[in-house]
């Protein structure tokens, strides 16, 4: 078995907690797939790039990047931080494509994306823009090229929800969906409910590290959008984009709002559905009060959930606790495994 | 793209809920998945058999068995209702094993699904006596034959379990599960917070037909065992029997103790759970007071639910509402497409 080609593009949090788990699983993926790895390039606008034909040392690699320093040392060639470039010189078999997500328009990731499907390789992403900006562009492309384009953490982390879809729920309908995909605004009506303003929620979720440094993107609803819009062009094959989404975010909502909903025992969810109708989808993000025999009611802080009403089960509920970079980063290598072993 | 031929070994509820909804997908699994199908061969005790290699009307063999007549017109040569020789006669590419479950031994169904996979069939099933009882011989003996042998329907009917482990969770280690499995022990716990008294919600499992004549498999926890042996042989790789699982049932419950708990604002529930240690798993069945935040408490009546940890993700649950023959029936067929899509 010789050996498959890894590109990173993009090493913050994502990227390199998929490192660490590649180290992990290494002799497992080995043992029970049969899959030798090496990584041949890695580039970051934060650390400069590497880009080595017989493999860079992952843990050095690794080791530079949590240092702050740049990674440029291990590079056999003149390094390049151009992500395009960067795909048409790393020589990978697979891309992983982890640069920050773009809402409205999905790149530079979408021209990542189709640069290294067209040079013959799998692709595994995270990122949600190319997925609601050109899902069925890449797929076609892909399929031209008998490669995959696969994107399970784009929604609930590493938990299986597209891949839930296409392998074990074959011939199965989806009609509706209604859960709570966005961990941010989650957390922020959590610690609201524990009487923290909403702006001290929010500085906490960036301490934390969940939100961005301009979090409005979460707090509008946006993320819940973007995701709402992939899992229905995905699932319910119908392409729309995240501004069909009728959208409401949580920042009108008062901490009296919260206290007065909790005394009369019920909680504040920023609630994603979507519902097939006649002509297509009704798909919206938007605040509801929710009553404790509803499953989002035990649906707390970074949690996430969705239910799906499909046309040959009862409804089905999906919940993952705890998610973080690492789960992130296991849907990419659920992603990586599947890629390799359902390759035409 | 010949047909592929089936065979209906046990055409009570859940083999009737498979043919009607391999009718109703025909298109479907046509277009979508370049299959078509025709059955060959149905057998029950109560019905009869019909065997015919040019394919049997199977609208005209619903009809039969739903006005409770026999199904012999319908067959080409002489009837059998044993199950061995019906396997060796049909002629079948995929047989549908669905006769009753035999907790003690899983028979006769191994000794039918042997011969069908030494026949070269693929074998689907709902019954979870031969996963417990001979999980690793067939499977060997599967993988032998380039067949498959797949039992999705076995644990919260069509709910993907199994093959959400096998197709979407590659590479991750499961650590431990619980859950609640077994629908009329949950039903009757429900009826009894209701303040039915357990011998008229037991009746009334009965009338609705999920619960058997002799329901003590349910009630003394042995269904729930089953299940919990099939998820730890499977999932975590550790082969264990029913009876080396701890188990408990709710004989011994009184309307008081439901009462008590409901005013402490807690519900009993029977939850199934197993923990990977160092030797080997501690599995058990057993009454548990659950508080309202516990994902258990929103499993009312026939609902199901069962929380994964993992090595990989956070607590990743699974929830089933409303499940019923054609939920199992929909396993069976996500079994079945799955079966010939991945064959070696």
């Amino acid at each position: 078995m010789p050996d498959i080609k890894l590109a990173l593009l993009g090493f913050g949090n994502v990227g390199r907690a998929l490192a660490r788990l590649l180290l992990i699983k290494r002799d497992e993926l080995r043992r029970r797939y049969q899959i030798n790895w090496q990584v041949v390039g890695i580039t970051t606008l934060r650390h400069g790039g590497a880009i080595d034909p017989g493999g860079l040392d992952l843990e050095q690699a690794l080791t530079l990047a949590e240092a702050g320093k740049d990674l440029s040392p291990l590079s056999l060639q003149p390094a390049t931080i151009d992500g395009e470039i960067f795909v048409r010189l790393c020589g990978a078999d697979i891309l992983f494509e982890n640069t920050p997500v773009n809402y409205q328009t999905g790149q530079p990731a979408i021209s990542h994306i189709r640069t290294a499907i067209e040079s013959g390789m799998h692709v595994i992403t995270a990122n949600k823009g190319p997925v609601v900006h050109a899902y069925q562009e890449l797929t076609e492309l892909a399929r031209s090229r008998k490669v995959r384009f696969f994107f399970e953490s784009a929604v609930m982390d590493g938990t299986p929800i597209f891949s839930m879809w296409r392998e074990t729920l074959p011939a199965a309908d989806l009609l509706a969906f209604r859960g709570v995909l966005n961990s941010t605004t989650n957390l922020i009506l959590t610690l609201m409910e524990e009487e923290k303003s909403f702006d001290e929620a929010v500085v906490y979720t960036q301490e934390i590290g969940i939100a961005e440094t301009d979090p409005s993107g979460d707090i509008q609803g946006w993320d819940a959008a973007v995701k709402v819009a992939a899992l229905v062009t995905v699932l319910m094959r119908v392409p729309i984009k995240p501004a069909q989404v009728t959208r409401e975010g949580i920042e009108g909502l008062t901490l009296k709002d919260v206290k007065d909903a909790l005394a009369a025992g019920r909680r504040w969810k920023l609630v994603c559905q979507a519902t097939r109708v006649d002509d297509g989808v009704h798909a919206s993000v938007g605040l509801e009060q929710v009553e404790p025999s509803d499953s989002l009611y035990n649906v707390i802080g970074t949690s996430s959930s969705i239910t799906f009403e499909s046309d040959v089960l009862g409804d089905l509920t999906i919940t993952e606790a705890n998610p973080g970079p690492q789960t992130t980063a296991y849907g990419l290598l659920a992603d990586f495994i599947n890629a390799v072993h359902s390759s035409p």
